[in-house]
């Protein structure tokens, strides 16, 4: 084997390998990213459940109370999983936006 | 038992089985958001270690046409868990730009 062709040979190995460990943490993104849309589609009917709740016996639709108790909650569970506290909340403050802008159409379509 | 006494109690069973569906959405939702808190978390590991790879083997940090394909993706995922594809688009856009600032911050530090 000549000099020339040991070396594009190894570069084309680690170019091989390196392809083959991205596509599987690409296919682990993937299945992630099916769990979190699920689970996502599973605390919306929750919470549209709850909103529900909420109009039948005249409870104020935001609760800053619990809020502040589930904030502080995903805090320590950020920690845990070792995901940035910061993101964790920037996350359920986006999570709850959506939340009340459903909340908020369920009125004006005033069912 | 007087009228008034029965009324009473009605309203408070009706109450009281309102705050205990409330109590048990809730605990629902807390549930889902540790599962949504460790996912992200498995998430970022990957896309971390995506971002390395890609630094060592001098690929490109974004890939336009594998975002395309998440996003088509999300939206057919979207529609069969109910969330609202153009929420699980906002969704993805949200986590993509996290992923981007975390690459940012590992290029800034030299890592």
């Amino acid at each position: 084997m000549s000099d020339t062709k040991t070396r594009e040979s190894t570069m084309s190995d680690a170019t091989i390998r390196a392809a083959e460990v991205l596509k599987a943490h690409r296919a682990s993104i993937d299945r992630l990213d099916a769990i979190l849309v699920y689970t996502l589609g599973e605390r919306f009917a929750h919470t549209q459940a709850v909103g529900k709740l909420k109009a039948e016996h005249d409870l104020p639709p935001s609760d800053p109370a619990r809020e502040a108790q589930q904030i502080a909650r995903l805090e320590e569970l950020a920690k845990e999983a070792e995901l940035d506290p910061d993101f964790a909340k920037k996350f359920l403050n986006f999570i709850i936006a959506e939340v009340i802008q459903h909340h908020r159409k369920h009125q004006e379509q005033g069912s």
